[in-house]
């Protein structure tokens, strides 16, 4: 099969499309003929050498895929040859094939065209993880994202939304503050104009940017409040005011996706079928695409990622 | 009656015992003749006028007692004149008598004295509330508790081991160190030689120290692992490292048990006497007291607790 390759960390133009021996599917696993991929921040950092995949993992990047089983472990269970199925991957999904544990597989949702589904896993699992098994968001309570026209951003606002939440979302431009209220947002922060730590007050954040956002989500947490922090692109190290945590009864939680043990992700993905595709299957929740490239082209999509001007999810079709 | 009255902050010497107005119990209180209170470290605080109580709070310090019932509201449920209780107090616990939600009140339990009682609630809440309500402790885990011979170490010692963990403590003298094993601890590191972060990896820590101890806290987490801040007496603002949160998949909780609503404190009261007070009818858990001190004389109960020297609680007998 071909792959996309990173022979030694860089910019967007090491990502190399070449043969690589193709995958062999575990007893637990089932082998994916992959349709798409979708690109992810921590690919382009995987890129430049800063996330390593963790030990067993695929070495090519790609944390999600659609696609068609090809083949079953023995102890696979509920899947079988031919099933069109989306799957979150701790790596591999830039190739023609990957393996993957069947307790990461998903079925399609209805209404979802196959490569489109491809953008899924990760958002659905991300926000359905964080904002709702690890935050616990309750109905009628506020949710502050910042990112919102991301992938997890769009995800969340429409997630959180249909869970009758009120989201409150940062962003960068007036382009991506009108998409994020046409997707159900009930404001929108433009963060190069205003503070958002002036103007919201938050029952659940989540956020991306680490250390830089530390003292603003704090200060915009309410008592009681809960804040996950999933990305550093602000920096790792922050400050943190304990004396204000203990006065708002409040949480930091810090997390990830991608090293969680295959159960911990099996558990998420159950958690992501049976409540966040049902609102998909009704058409509640739609996937946000703003490109399709291909896969042998994957630098273009890296390329995209990186100025930031995108609004949703970079599909990689095969 | 009388009760212990602040008139500006300062040092013991401003803890004067002397005449004033009898409390008043509202609909849903019930007003105890105090036969003991006992002291926090929110008290000494509370007295040099860095912890001022929460509004509608007794002006009076004391955050726990135990007496007899004198009197009870049309609304309160399940006690009347003549029991002999304990209760968690928002205020007010250094005087003859206190109106306290009945939610708020205990049975003292088997083979307990009254007086000894008066040092149970707030150990048994703080522990309960934090340690098991919140970082949700579980069989088999790691349990580090910072302070091991304070009020709160010796019950968490107790109540941990009770429940089937692990449990290590710091403790800053080799006497400290033989009573915090002698009640169970599994292991006892002295902070004055050596640094905890050095020497253990916890699921769930129990700390007071705050912002000193932050980095190395977060250092002693397990994956999964669960840092509880309720006390500040190495700062309030630390330097986080949430690339450590995210990798460990991590958090931080900061609370306070005396500022949070009546229902919330009734909801933990209920846990403790369903789940802490079997434990101490049966002599598996114990009070641990380190001094009988006459309430009159707070200031020398409190130059006491701020030489650091105890082990256990310290009470104050009417």
């Amino acid at each position: 099969m071909r792959a996309i390759v990173i022979d030694e960390p860089g910019g967007p133009e090491v990502l190399v499309w070449r043969e690589v021996p193709d995958p062999r599917p575990e007893r637990d696993e089932v082998l994916i003929d992959v349709t798409a991929s979708a690109v992810n921040r921590a690919d382009t950092l995987q890129r430049q050498g800063f996330y390593n995949p963790p030990a067993g993992a695929s070495p090519y990047p790609g944390l999600e895929c659609s696609g068609v089983i090809a083949e079953v472990g023995s102890d696979v269970e509920g899947f079988k040859p031919g099933d069109q199925v989306c799957a979150l991957l701790t790596g591999g999904g830039y190739a023609e094939k990957v393996a993957v544990p069947w307790q990461q597989v998903m079925r399609v949702p209805d209404g979802v065209d196959l490569t489109e589904a491809a953008g899924l896993p990760e958002v659905a699992c991300t926000v359905w993880s964080n904002v709702f098994m690890i935050a616990r968001l309750r109905k009628g309570e506020t949710l502050l994202v910042h990112g919102g026209s991301s992938g997890i951003g769009t995800m969340s606002i429409q997630l959180a939304k249909a869970f009758g939440s009120h989201v409150v979302v940062t962003a960068g431009s007036a382009e991506k503050i009108a998409r994020c209220l046409e997707l159900g947002a009930d404001e929108a922060i433009n963060y190069r104009e205003e503070h958002f730590a002036e103007k919201v007050k938050a029952d659940v954040i989540l956020d991306i940017m680490g250390a830089k956002y530390l003292p603003g989500n704090v200060k915009a947490l309410k008592t009681g409040g809960r804040l996950v922090v999933i990305g550093l692109q602000g920096g790792a190290k922050g400050e943190l005011d304990l004396g204000a945590l203990l006065t708002k009864r409040a949480s930091v939680h810090g997390t990830t996706l991608r090293a969680r043990p295959t159960d911990e992700k099996g558990a998420v993905v159950r958690g992501v079928v049976d409540n966040v595709w049902p609102l998909v299957d009704a058409g509640v929740i739609r996937p946000v695409v703003h490109a399709r490239v291909p896969m042998s082209d994957a630098a273009e999509a890296h390329r995209i990622m990186e100025t930031g001007d995108h609004i949703g999810k970079i599909l990689l079709v095969s």
